[in-house]
Formats: structure tokens, C-alpha cells, sequence
């Protein structure tokens, strides 16, 4: 018999959303961008494969061709960035940096439901603090005195935003390190980059999955103060982040123009959509992400998602929430069809 | 004041060797395969890259395509395969899942200083226990009960290997976890494989970085028995091995001559340079790996790294082992020039 930590004997893992194997699918479940990514990008990675001993190198410990192009991009001072093997990396990162056994960890809920799975990976206690009806912050969370709080802003799966002043107030409020997992912030009116000089017990987490997007290349950054960044070095593997993606990475960096261009039109589409849904009985939660929660009270969504996922359109359903589906924003077209998809489904399910 | 967890704030990282930022240096210092990679590996990337979305979506999280390619290659079932960001994220899940607070991971030593890291990251409690003369099994490693051993065979940084007999005996003498990094064993007389239907408790560590010529991907493999496998996928970040990576891993697989030929390379180049650093005084030390590590008892070695490094050649120094220097195997070129340049200092030393 093989013995493994107990902690991991009684943990369940994260499952992540469905990627089918079988093509033709739309894919609204897991938040990818529907549209491709600069093709300044792909040819970045074409050039640098035709280079002798390209991939026979180890990439550079901290990408930092990245850190240039980020500091320069989002005006943090490269002493300030990490970058990771995607932000799932970092987070591991953070929770293994600043949590011990039976430390607690305070975050607003639901959300992502990684942080309970990094959280039980340190043997630490997840304190998860119920959100108001109105998804702002909770009082509980900005009073707790813990070794890390999280925020998840826009928060999965429901797509609501806490202001600035209201993390702004967090951040003067607690003397704990927060973490602000920014990885749908593109999407949102604002951000808390601003904050961060101000505050250093303030972790920033972002992703190029989204609104890049490079989901497939798998890079996050962590802005933070330099004293976070060089204990988070040291737990990180040394080689985290893989030559092509660090190229990729450069090249989004400097073809912004391009990614918000995509952002508007998801943008446009998220708010045409959320109508659409609405009209057809739906609560839609307001969202400044790339995706929105929907619920409706007289219908089964488990079965709204057997249903769609017949006519090969998947969205999200979360076992722990079945009173409400995620949907990602695809292309316009992605989401007429899935429309009268519903619309379909609704009224066959009314003749039963 | 932010505090971080005690182990954290109290140990160092590891340090991996210089990638210097200037070009023109011959390198030696960090194992890497001197000739390209098969230019399959390369075609497949690019051909992927022109297919539309290929970077918009999240990689396989098991990165199936590569267990498929290694199941056939290596003759391991699928179910027994974890595909990782490099062997050193294995590594690190391995440690993760085994060891807790205060428990003891034992390993002959000298050998890669990273376990050490990983076992303080775990708040574990390194046993490092010398190697005989002959760098043969410490038979106080093959006794020991602990819930983890590790094996890096061949080892790192003497070169030296312990034969499949000998890890032979040491499964059946222990019912601890027994974890074989055999990074460099594609270089060696053989490997142990073979073993894994019979020893539930063995875990063998491979990567594509020495003999593949990818170190610039990150591709490692675990081949570990089904329970160990459960275990370790539920610590494993979800989308670990960017898509990229993954396209690359597969390309690789399916072209092994030519990664075979370059094997042969290595090792031919490994026997000859090792005769001349012998004949200019060196001992050298038994190498299975693509690097030999040497000595010279009348010799500062921290110069002589110093002196190669003004004439642009990297060889490995490592501050814990200040009487040897470990030197990768490159092109007869490199080599030959390498040679030249010590003969050099020699000369030029023996006249102060």
C-alpha cells in the first residue's frame, strides 16, 4: 500500500470544464475568447522556430522578455511582475507562499472554485463568506483577520463587480495580504493596477487567456510588491513558463490594439445577449466579464444543459449551483444560434 | 509588514545556472543538447499555429495526444502516464503529495540540489546520505523507512550511474515510494522501465529537455502506477503543458531516430573528450549522463570556471562542490575548443 499525505488522500481534485474531443462544437463553458489571437502573435513564433536551437535551450527563469513588455504595457516596474505557467500557477504560488497548516483563508462565495482545492492542498481552512444578494463585498470578509484574503473581480461564475472604492476601502481596512484575481478585468470598467503602489499587502493576478486570447500558451501574471515577488520566486520551478509562450506573450504585448478590439466586441455582444436571454424569462446577472450567469426559476437547467449539449452547444453548469448555468459570449453568430436553441428547447419542453 | 509562511521566509531558492543575455558563449553548464531538435517537431508546431483557434482554447488537461505518443514509444499504459511542465513540476507534485510537515525524504548525495528545495517548500526534512567512493547505493538509502526516496540515476552532478540490479534490490528491500529521476538515462546503458509493472512503489521521472533537444518546451513524463497517478493529477494544475508544448511532445515521439542519432552523438563525443581531460590531468569521473564532471586536486576549479568564462565558454561550478566542475557534452566542435582553452590556462598558470 502506498501512503500519501492524508490532506491529499481526502482532497478531491479541480475539475475543469469539458473540452470535447469530438469537433463542431460551440464552445460557451470554460470563458475562452471566440476569436483568434493577433496574428502578429502566430508569426512571432513562426520566426523564432526557424532560429537554430530554438527549443533546445532552457527558457529564461523569469520570461523576461515578458516582464519588459508588461512593465512597459501595464506600468508596473518589472522588480513587481511574475510571470506563470497561466494564473492557476500563480495562485498555486500565492496559497503555498502565505499559507500553512490550518491557516484560513477568507474569500467572498461563490467563486472560483480553485481556491478550495489550492486551500486544502496547504492543509489550510477555506473560510467561505456568502456574498449579499447584491455581490458587493461582504462586511464579514473586509473585518476578517486572516493570513490571505481573495477576490475574485469580475467574480466567477457570476459575473459581478466590486468598484474600486470599494476594494480601495478593503485595502485600508485590513491589514492582511489580499489577492485580486483580475482574470476577466478586461471586460470590466476598471481595474485596481492604480492601487498598488499605495497598498503593499495588494496582489494583482492576471491572465492572456481571456481577454488575449491564449488560453492554449498559458500566461498569467502577478503584479505585486518586490518583497512578494522575491519569496514567490523562490517556490516557483525555475523554468515555469516555456520559450514559445514566452514569445507569444512578448508579441500580445505589443499588439494591444488588437486585443481591444476584441474586448469591445465581446463586450457589445455580452450586452445584446444578456437582453436577448431576458427577454426569453431570464434572471441575467449584470456582468463586466467575457461570460453571464443566468438562472430561471420554472425551468430545469440541468436539463437546459443536456439539452444544449445534444445540439453540440455546451455552457457551464456547476453541480454545486444547479439553480443557475454560465454562459461564455462567443461571436454574434455563436450566440443567435444558441438563442433559438433555448427558444426552441423552451417551447418543446412547454408541449411535454 | 506582510508575512509570509515561516519555512518560506526562512529558505533560499534554487538556483539554476546562467542563461547568459549575450550571445557568443559556448554552453556548457546546464545540460542542454547541443544539435536542434528533429525538424518534425518544428513543422508540426507551425502547421498547428495555422490552424484557426489554436491558440484560443485551453490544452488538453492531460495533454492526451502526448500519453498517446508515450504509451506507444515507451510501452507504458496510458493510465499510467502524467505528462508535466517540465520534469521538474513533477517533481515538485511528487513531493507534494508525500510529504508533510517534519516527515524525511531521503537521497543519496551529492546529487540535484532542487530535491532539497522541494522538500523545504513541504516544511520536509532532507536526508541527504553520502554516496560511497564508487558511487554505488548507500546502503543506509537502501534501509531507510521513510515516506519518500529519490534516485537521480544517472546522477547529477557526478555523471555516475547505479545499475538496474542494484535498483532492483532496493525495491525489493523497501516499501517506501522510490522515485528514479532518470533525466539523463537516454544516455545511459539502461533504464528502469521494466520495473514499473512489479514495484507499485516506484515512480520514474523522464524529460524531453536532455535527449530530445527540448528543453525550451518544458515536457516531462511521470510513469507511476493508477493510484499514484489519481493522486498526483489532483494537485496538478489544470491546463499544465501549454498547447504548444503538447503539439511538440507528439512530433517528438513519433521521429525517436533522430533523437537516437543524437544520443549516439553525445556518447561518442562524451568517450573521447572524457580520454583528453584525463590525459591534461582531469579525473573524470564514470559519466552516463551528457555531461562528465571533473577534478584536478592542484587546481583552483573556481578559476579555471572564471577563466573559461572570459573566453566566452560556460562550464557549471556549483559553490557546495567547490573541487569539481561539471561540464556538458556539446559538438566535437565545442568540445575541441574547450580543450584548447584549458590546455591554455594550464599553460599559462603553470608560468605565474
Amino acid at each position: 500500500m502506498i501512503l500519501f499525505r492524508e490532506a491529499i488522500r481526502k482532497m478531491e481534485g479541480y475539475v475543469p470544464g469539458e473540452q470535447p474531443e469530438e469537433e463542431g462544437y460551440i464552445k460557451l463553458n470554460t470563458n475562452e475568447n471566440p476569436y483568434p489571437p493577433s496574428p502578429k502573435i502566430i508569426k512571432a513564433i513562426c520566426d523564432f522556430l526557424a532560429t537554430p536551437l530554438a527549443l533546445s535551450r532552457y527558457p529564461h527563469p523569469l520570461s523576461e522578455m515578458v516582464r519588459v513588455g508588461a512593465e512597459k504595457y501595464y506600468g508596473v516596474p518589472r522588480e513587481w511582475i511574475v510571470v506563470g505557467n497561466g494564473s492557476d500557477e500563480l495562485l498555486n504560488l500565492i496559497f503555498r507562499v502565505f499559507l500553512g497548516k490550518g491557516d484560513r483563508v477568507a474569500y467572498p462565495f461563490p467563486t472560483y472554485t480553485l481556491y478550495r482545492t489550492l486551500a486544502l492542498l496547504q492543509e489550510a481552512e477555506p473560510w467561505e463568506i456568502p456574498f449579499p444578494g447584491d455581490f458587493s463585498l461582504p462586511e464579514e470578509f473586509v473585518r476578517a483577520r486572516v493570513p490571505l484574503k481573495i477576490l475574485c473581480n469580475p467574480n466567477s461564475p457570476t459575473g459581478t463587480y466590486v468598484s474600486l472604492e470599494a476594494i480601495e476601502r478593503l485595502l485600508r481596512e485590513t491589514s492582511s495580504p489580499v489577492v485580486l484575481d483580475e482574470a476577466y478585468v478586461d471586460f470590466a470598467p476598471s481595474n485596481a493596477l492604480s492601487l498598488l503602489a499605495r497598498f503593499p499587502h495588494l496582489l494583482i493576478v492576471r491572465t492572456l487567456s481571456k481577454s488575449f486570447s491564449l488560453a492554449g500558451l498559458r500566461i498569467g501574471f502577478l503584479f505585486a510588491h518586490p518583497e512578494v515577488v522575491r519569496e514567490i520566486l523562490k517556490a516557483k520551478d525555475s523554468y515555469n513558463v516555456n520559450v514559445l509562450s514566452q514569445i507569444g506573450a512578448k508579441a500580445a504585448l505589443e499588439d494591444m490594439e488588437y486585443a481591444l478590439r476584441n474586448i469591445e466586441r465581446i463586450k457589445e455582444t455580452r450586452l445584446w445577449f444578456s437582453r436577448a436571454m431576458e427577454e426569453l424569462g431570464f434572471f441575467v446577472y449584470p456582468s463586466c466579464a467575457n461570460f453571464v450567469m443566468v438562472k430561471r426559476g420554472d425551468m430545469d437547467l440541468y436539463f437546459l444543459y443536456q439539452e444544449l449539449k445534444k445540439r453540440k452547444i455546451l455552457v457551464r453548469y456547476f453541480p454545486e449551483w444547479p439553480d443557475a448555468l454560465r454562459i461564455t459570449i462567443g461571436t454574434d453568430e455563436h450566440m443567435h444560434i444558441l438563442l433559438e436553441q433555448v427558444r426552441d428547447i423552451i417551447k418543446e419542453s412547454a408541449h411535454v
